[in-house]
């Protein structure tokens, strides 16, 4: 039996904004709510959805501070967010490789 | 400015099964619904509104065809197909080369 090509891809990075806002949290310790927007080039409501998305699968944390009175909102990628999204992205260099 | 590490992903193949059916395709001259079926481990139902969605994106052809009394439907990619996944698989490499 041939693998199954898409076996161990995670449902949850099936959206590419989403899989934009991982790359961005995992070479950033935290990164503000408009840096993603302006970084991955989405409207505020599209970012928005996407990011509850990944909080409720615990990928990754909120953190709500301020810069001087105004709110600053930042994300960063939790122990498992990270685990969850290497092991996409190796399901997807497989996938990958199944095609060379 | 960072390079938007999902710059040339393609909203289309933003299916883990369009990316199997894809898959499938580029390594076989045709393949039967069945085996998409079976390979994806998907429903019919499922796997045809994939279907669909690729052809009408010119990104495969069906080929309508018997065996015996029985309808044997096959599918094949195009030209097209063939080169918007390649480059869908450059841009996934990309962001795989961004998270390391």
């Amino acid at each position: 039996m041939v693998m199954n090509p898409i076996g161990n891809l995670n449902k949850i990075f099936e959206s590419r904004i989403r899989l934009g806002v991982m790359s961005m949290l995992m070479v950033n310790e935290e990164i503000s709510f408009n840096d993603l927007k302006e970084m991955l080039e989405v409207t505020d409501g599209n970012l928005a959805s996407h990011l509850s998305t990944l909080e409720e699968n615990g990928y990754l944390k909120v953190h709500k501070g301020f810069i001087g009175r105004k709110t600053n909102t930042t994300y960063s990628i939790t122990k498992n967010g990270e685990k969850a999204f290497k092991s996409h992205l190796a399901a997807l260099e497989a996938m990958i490789r199944f095609n060379q």
